[in-house]
Parts: C-alpha cells; sequence; structure tokens
C-alpha cells in the first residue's frame, strides 16, 4: 500500500496538469541512421564502445563470438528504458484520464477514492487511497469491451495527451539514442523485443510506429480475454482478470513462454529488470546485459535507490560486480528525445 | 473421460508398435520451391486455384485487396494440419515413451492405471483408465525440470522413437504440400505462425528444422514456470500447473495474446481449429480460411465426423456454408510426405 502511495503522489502531478500545451513535434519514426556512425547520439566512451565492440564480435562471420542469425534476440524493457516513465507511468496516467471519463456514467467509479483525491487535489485523501482503488481503476479501464475498442480508445489518448512537463504527446518522450541502438541492432540481424511489466494492448498501439517494433515482438502484462460472437462477429472481449504479470521473476517467464529462447542481449533501467538480465547473462556463449541508469535531472529526471518508481538498487550492485554496462544518460547520451525543442 | 479412453486405443498401438524400424530418409528442410510452380505437390483443382488466386491478390501492388507486408500473419494449427496426429498425438507418444522410462525410479508413477493397462496389453484394464490418470503422466512428463533439460529430452527422443506405422521418425511426417505452402507464404512476405493445442515447449524443439518457423512464432499450450537461480546459474523450472490450453476458443485468445494482430490467413484441420477461423474471417478486408481434411486411408488417414482425434464436424459444416476452402488430402495433394519411400 505504501508504495501505490507514493506513486500516486507522482500522479496527482500528471494528472492535474495542463493537458494541450504540446508545440514540439512527435516524430518517432525518423531515426535513419547515419552509414558512418550508427549511434550518432551517443557520446564517446565506455558505453558506446562496449556495445559496438559485442555488435561486431557477435555478427563477423569467423569471430570466436559469432552467433547464428536465428539466435539474435535482443529484449529491452520499455517504462524507463525506451521512454521516459515519470512523473508517472505513462500507461497509469492513461487510466486516470479514461477513469476520469467514465466516472461520469459509472457511479462505482465516481465514488473510487483515487479519482475524488484527484479531483479535490487533497494530499491526504491521496496518502488514504490504497492499492486496491488503484487496481480497480486499472481493472475497470481496460475490460469490458473488445481489444479493437481498447485499442482505439488508446490511439486517440496517444493523440490527444499531453505530457505535464514537457507539454508533448507521451510518445514524442522516447530515448533518441536507444532507437539508434534498435536501428543498429536489427542492421546486424538481431531481432528485437519489448519485455515490459506494461500492458500488452497499451504498448502495441504505439511501439511499431515509436520503435519499429511490430505486436508480435512485444511481451507484457496482460489480462484474461474471452471469445465471443458478438452480431455476427467474432471478437476477443477483455475482462478484468490478470492473466500474466511481466515484471520481475516474470520477466524470464515471459521470455520463455513467447519468445523460446534465452536473449543474447538485455536491457532495462530497474530492478524490476534484473532477472531478465540474470537470465540473459546465465546463457552460454557471448551475452550483454545494459542498464540505463536516470542520472541527468535537468534533462529528463534523476531516480535510482530507493525510488518508488524504476527503483535502482540491487540491479545496480550487481551490474557494477559484474562488469555489466550501466549507461549514464547524462555522460553517455548528447540527445535524449527525437523531437526539435526537446532535451 | 470417453474421449480420455479413445484417445489411449489409439496410444495403445502407438505404444506397442516396434520402435526401430525406420528407413525412409527424413527430410524436413529440403522443401526448396521451383520458381515455374511454387506448389509442386499440389494437383490442380480449386483449392490449389483458391490459395494462389488470394495470395496473388494480397500481394500484388495495385490490387484492390493488396494487404501490406507488416499485416501479412498466416497461422497455422499443428496436429492434423502441417504433421500426421495418427494413431495418437505425437507428443502423447512422447509422452508415454518419457514415462515408462522414469517409471523405474518413481513409484507413483508406476502406479498409473495407463501404465499398468499399456503394459500388459489389456484392454479392459485401458478401458478404465480416467481423464485424470492421462493427465498426471503428461504433467509427470513435463515439468519438474529446467526448460533446457526438457527440450534436450524430447531432442533425443525424436532422434530415437519411431511411428509405428511407417518407421521413420516423427518429424518425417510433415506434410510436404504444407511446406510447400509455408514456403511460398513466406516468398510473399507473409509471416507464418503456428497456434496449436500441442506444447509450446515441445514444438519449439522441432518447428524451425521442420517447417522453417522460429520459436518465438510458436503458440501453444504452456505449463507454469518459475525462475529460479541453480547453482549459480538462472533457469526456469517447468511446473505441473498449466498456464493456458491453446484449443478451440483458446486459439483467438492465444493469437491475440501472442501475435496481437488478426490472422490474414489461417488453416485447421478439426473443430478445435474452427474458433481461430472464425476469428480470422471476422476481420475486415479479404480474408482466407483453410481446412485439410482427412480422407485418405491408403496414403495417411481418413476420419472426420465424430473421430476422438481430430474430429471434424461443426467445423465443416461451417466451411460448406462459407465456402472456405476444405482440402481433400486424396485429391488435392500429389504427395504426402518429404520423404522418398513415404507416400
Amino acid at each position: 500500500m505504501k508504495k501505490a502511495v507514493l506513486i500516486l503522489a507522482g500522479l496527482a502531478f500528471a494528472a492535474c496538469a495542463p493537458t494541450d500545451t504540446g508545440t514540439a513535434d512527435t516524430d518517432g519514426a525518423s531515426y535513419a541512421q547515419s552509414a558512418s556512425d550508427p549511434l550518432p547520439s551517443w557520446n564517446t566512451g565506455p558505453s558506446r564502445d562496449a556495445i559496438i565492440d559485442f555488435v561486431e564480435r557477435t555478427t563477423t562471420p569467423g569471430s570466436p563470438d559469432f552467433v547464428p542469425v536465428p539466435e539474435r534476440i535482443a529484449t529491452f524493457d520499455n517504462d524507463g528504458t525506451l521512454w521516459s516513465e515519470q512523473p508517472a507511468y505513462f500507461q497509469l496516467a492513461f487510466a486516470i484520464d479514461r477513469s476520469k471519463m467514465l466516472a461520469a456514467h459509472n457511479p462505482e467509479l465516481a465514488k473510487n477514492p483515487l479519482l475524488a483525491a484527484l479531483a479535490s487535489g487533497d494530499k491526504e485523501a491521496l496518502a488514504n487511497v490504497t492499492e486496491h482503488d488503484l487496481v480497480q481503476l486499472v481493472a475497470e479501464t481496460h475490460s469490458g469491451m473488445t481489444l479493437e475498442q481498447f485499442q482505439g480508445i488508446v490511439a486517440n489518448w496517444l493523440d490527444v495527451a499531453r505530457h505535464p512537463r514537457f507539454g508533448v504527446p507521451y510518445p514524442a518522450l522516447i530515448y533518441q539514442p536507444m532507437l539508434e541502438l534498435l536501428d543498429y541492432l536489427r542492421a546486424h540481424d538481431y531481432k528485437t523485443f519489448i519485455v515490459s511489466g506494461g500492458g500488452v494492448d497499451f504498448m502495441r498501439v504505439f511501439v511499431e510506429d515509436a520503435y519499429g517494433i511490430p505486436p508480435e515482438q512485444v511481451v507484457g502484462s496482460m489480462g484474461e480475454t474471452e471469445f465471443e460472437i458478438r452480431e455476427g462477429v467474432p471478437v476477443l472481449i477483455k475482462q478484468r482478470a490478470m492473466n500474466f504479470v511481466d515484471d520481475k521473476e516474470g520477466k524470464p517467464v515471459g521470455i520463455a513462454r513467447f519468445i523460446g529462447r534465452r536473449p543474447v542481449m538485455a536491457w532495462g533501467n530497474s530492478d524490476g529488470d534484473l532477472a531478465m538480465l540474470q537470465y540473459t547473462m546465465g546463457g552460454d556463449g557471448p551475452r550483454f546485459a545494459g542498464y540505463v541508469h536516470h542520472d541527468d535531472a535537468d534533462r529528463e529526471w534523476a531516480y535510482d535507490r530507493g525510488s518508488h518508481i524504476g527503483g535502482f538498487d540491487v540491479g545496480w550492485d550487481e551490474a557494477v560486480e559484474k562488469g555489466w554496462t550501466v549507461v549514464s544518460m547524462k555522460d553517455d547520451w548528447e540527445k535524449i528525445y527525437p523531437g526539435d525543442g526537446l532535451p
């Protein structure tokens, strides 16, 4: 419950901020790489060197570390690794916005203490919101409709919602250096997957445009769905019950279930990604584990140990101990976001 | 329970047949297609015409039925659609063989009435076997080890086990015309997936060699797995509990969960595939639903309405009513299996 409340403190800010001040242009697709420099937004340094060295070693024929093409699997966490996750997970901002709209026609939802607290801006009321209230809100906004209806609602929200700090659509806040990394890997026949605690039906709406990753290469948390024939049309109805939570030890489980191969490379930004990175490094032959460290309060956010979002503690220690790559957003990234006018 | 017993009647034959009489050569990979005829093992006729017409319509630029490459998803059932499933599902033959070996060191398993009945060949004992006994046998042979250990056992079994009727390794009994269809679709930028009631961890061992389908494009039934660090090595342990049964209404659910797009084309052979075919046809734009009809007792097997394996009844009626393609193995297929010396 304590953690839920802390996350809500972030949400209070996100949900109450002005929602239509966007000026910067979103262009997640414009990340074609230069032939001479595959990673132009990465500053020279050990992180960049480690990536290029690994990709060259594993893809150059005759190299002792050569990895056959079908085994070139790279997995990426999403929130905090491929796009920002502050001041609250973007999917939670969606759930809040959506539930405000639904509350007008749904008396039970209108009574949810979280909505009331957000409406009043009362910090004490917010502190009394329970995890149950939060789960109810997400379940309510993510179920009872067909998959296509849900994804239409998400697509619309992604068009109109604006991030409270930067005033741009949420998909504008993807990381330019990671887009270059994804492209660089694919140019070397790596298959790129998202493995995220976020909802798979939510992510699949934007990941293809944003990252060039098709829906079938997204592993995420998911609810139950039921097959029905509604007015002659076969559809899938999203249920309130959860089927799978793709976080922490769930991540390697999700990888085995959806991908069926141990990745060669994996990237995350928090302790929630540690099991995925451990599982990746546990295979034979060359393996790469990378962490994105949020240490840039000016251009993005700075948080790690003890953070209620993206806490980075035991994972950081293990990364240092084992010599994994820990990317400093401040030092290693020349630019954070793709759009002009953004840092 | 009745159905379990009927399936077991088939198994009794499978499990008691000689197991090392193979002579024919397995060569699932040798199905490169001729440039002039993409489907050489398909006889001229309406099924072949329908396939070629559909692929040309959906992949020729400027065609009113053109489907963009990312949406070209084709899903295939496995048992009875891509390989044979008689006299019992091949994975069940594996479970029986495996449990016989395990029974020597596992007193509880040795007491399983199914093993006793198979050992004695007693038909009456076989009739008294319950579905619970069957489920216990499968759970026992598919859990309690790492994913890699399980897949090593399956790989070894696929090498040494021989099919009771044809005396060849089970992967030799894949359908040559379907291999050509898979190749033909991929040559036109269709992405081919398996969506099967079989176990995903079992199928992933052989589908890449057999069909050219990578593990990450296989949707199947699956048990729970748990992440563990065993002697310093991060592994996934297969559990007895099921997570997902990818059959009947489960198939569209599995498609939405793993692929996240409604297929453009789907193939099956039984009522267990009907929901997948309905879901496929329920999308907008051009769609193709195909059934393989087992009507060739001489070269393969003949079974449909009322069969305890691959029952084809309401699905057949709906296919006829809606004008879906129903392939006659007898009339439409010039050859059944790839190997020399096989029909």
